[in-house]
């Protein structure tokens, strides 16, 4: 099959004076550049210009002239500042109307906040004639694609939070229509292998494809390998695609957490924690709180957490979870056998079956400083509890993050040799 | 002062098909951008190519002819993809030449590390004609300035950790030895305001303002706005800065709860709750710990945060906290009333001054699906309770992070109530 020669070209103008300030990281390009991957656009560049007509007309131009489809960010506020609806819609040659569906959501959006709707906002609910219409469901500006003769203006919003959502619902079924193959692509991800050891596993499958592809990607505590097929239909890249998966969940086994992409690791552990009938609880120092939060971010995670506790203080450890007085001045709070402490069975709230404890130096400052990045995470999966040591490096938030990250790994790594010792047993 | 006349333009290029596939987020281009803007280099684009020589070469060319300063990130490895430098002389139209130093840094490089030199590495000390070497102290690929007639094309490594000290420690002092102004800029933070009303608020300042300039920028539950000024030494320019500030904070009062770009809302928070020696805790359902994370990412949080709960069931709301059975049976978990009882004193853990409390419908289902989005916030300041009701929209990470920031916000308004009356009771 030969893809190039038939390949659209995606360009994505991103618009914000404060990304030439280097105010802001540019999440929305690479977002965007690789959702456009996956459904097998191809990009040759990606642009960054500020809210300035003059130069924005220039970019968008310029952009038409050498690619397909130019998608971009930012700039649909009410503000004067937001100018990208109005130069996208010369440059496309066309006038602006007043949408009254547009402007009837607005009212209802500011109405049902309580909020005071002032009269440039109704600028957002301008569209330029012959544009095809974007539902935001999380914000007031409306999106835009506006075909031009074969190609495509796409405008979205700059909030990633309205962004991400109006391009998943919209934006990729229209662009999965105007390309002539379809792309599919599966994710197999991974935790307790590192993405170098993992890309050596897998050399041979990465140098011998070509379609489907395969291409590893490194994540906080994870490595995620997509594998992305190209056919007429859906049906036949998953075709192609289905040996190769499995190919890998044999090479990788248990450390293949899910081959379904919308699996987050917080969700597998929710649904291993279901299908095993067992409730958990949280007990966090360092994370303070971002454990539950992961849980808690799983529909219907009611399910299987009974409660979490922050005890940031050691007054509140004492208070709250079994770790005793003596331990905390002998060991230390962050030490494995104040960890274990936190995770033995507590006295106040209901009971659980797994109880996951966290208790680390986050920095920036430690008495000693050496001891920044130093962790100790516990697990007690029904009696039996399990300690590790890590040193993370990075700064605070890094290493808050890494820390949520490998409790949650611990977590699955414990209910997983509970549950299988539990099903061995029966046999 | 007239500015632009006299403002040398920056263009950040940077190299690479992994920015292209949206494999790694640009960090590289925040950083020089936001450096840039720090020693008054104007910035109208960014450009991010691939490894392509035509393309390239034409994006080069394009940067060359509208700015004074090219910047060039990525492209200058061992490998036939590493094509910056040959293409960069190629435009500046120099040869280029075997840097014998270069080469000897290479080799006890090397050496060093006990691997083995292959011919290819040599390409790294190739060197156009004219141009400044910089030293590499963190990799094997050295930096080049190459200054053509009036203009300056800069060629740094991709990796931050070899592009941010070279760019910091020989960059930055030829940069500043072309420009003429120092720009500083200042942020002034604002809660409980929109954007729209906010920017109604300061339009005439806006309007009528050259130097400093006035920008407003939203985030989630907040507005920035950033107030930047160019003068010809930094005192200067802060002399600028300072009247618009101070009217600023006239005119958003409360509304501003920091005029420093390094401290956030949370951060904002602990300060108030130290100068009111007060502590305080959270008990959080569809939040789920978010609010405690927040708190805990600043540093020296300890002081202030006695602990936090997640009481995600009725369960827990009943066993940790004050929250009555027929409280939840009557008017039922996420309600005024749960809430008021979720934030009085509890009885578990340490005592504290200040309780936050959350509930609500996060989504995405409910038994009443218009009840998506409904959250109850709490803060109890030494007896006296606050309560507000909330409508969210978007889906649940963004309604929980809603109700996150707003919690924050009433109790950032609680606090500072409790302090005026204090103040003002012992006038």
């Amino acid at each position: 099959m030969i893809m190039n020669s038939e390949k659209k070209v995606v360009e994505i103008i991103c618009v914000g004076t404060e990304i030439l300030l280097g105010n802001i990281v540019n999440t929305n390009a690479r977002y965007l550049a690789e959702k456009c991957a996956e459904i097998g656009l191809a990009s040759y560049y990606q642009i960054t210009v500020g809210d300035n007509a003059g130069r924005l007309e220039e970019s968008i131009r310029l952009a038409l002239s050498r690619s397909d489809v130019v998608i971009l960010s930012g700039g649909l506020g009410p503000t004067d500042d937001d100018l990208t609806k109005e130069v996208a819609s010369k440059v496309a040659g066309r006038e602006m109307y007043l949408d009254e569906t547009s402007k009837e959501r607005l009212v209802s959006y500011f109405e049902r906040r309580g909020l005071t709707l002032t009269e440039n906002n109704f600028k957002q609910a301008m569209i330029p004639e012959g544009g095809i219409i974007l539902t935001n469901n999380n914000g007031t500006a409306p999106g835009v694609i506006i075909p031009v003769d074969n190609k495509h203006i796409v405008l979205l919003p700059g909030p990633p939070g309205e962004l991400i959502p109006m391009f998943e619902e919209s934006v990729m079924p229209y662009l999965q229509g105007i390309t002539n193959e379809i792309f599919v692509s599966q994710t197999v991800k991974l935790v307790s292998v590192g993405e170098s050891i993992a890309e050596t596993m897998i050399k041979d499958l990465i140098d011998s494809q070509t379609n489907p592809t395969i291409a590893t990607y490194a994540k906080v505590g994870e490595v995620h390998i997509r594998v992305t097929a190209a056919a007429e239909d859906a049906a036949s890249a998953q075709k192609l695609i289905k040996p190769v998966v499995k190919e890998l969940k044999s090479r990788f086994g248990n450390n293949v957490y899910t081959t379904h992409d919308e699996v987050t690791l917080e969700k597998s552990i929710v649904d291993l924690l279901v299908s095993g009938d067992l409730k958990c609880m949280t007990v966090e120092s360092c994370t303070g709180g971002k454990i539950a939060s992961r849980i808690v971010s799983v529909p219907g995670a009611s399910d299987v957490l009974k409660y979490g506790l922050v005890t940031y203080s050691n007054k509140s450890k004492r208070k709250l979870t079994p770790v005793k007085k003596l331990t905390l001045e002998k060991y230390g709070a962050v030490s494995e056998e104040v960890v274990r402490e936190m995770v033995k069975e507590a006295e106040v709230g209901p009971k659980a079956d797994v109880i996951v404890g966290v208790t680390g130096f986050a920095g920036p400052s430690a008495d000693n400083p050496e001891d920044v990045g130093l962790v100790y995470i516990g697990c007690n999966v029904c009696g039996k509890i399990t300690v590790k040591k890590f040193k993370f490096s990075g700064g605070r938030e890094k290493i808050r993050e890494s820390a949520t990250v490998q409790a949650l790994v611990l977590m699955r790594e414990c209910v997983l040799e509970y549950l299988s010792l539990k099903t061995f047993g029966k046999d």
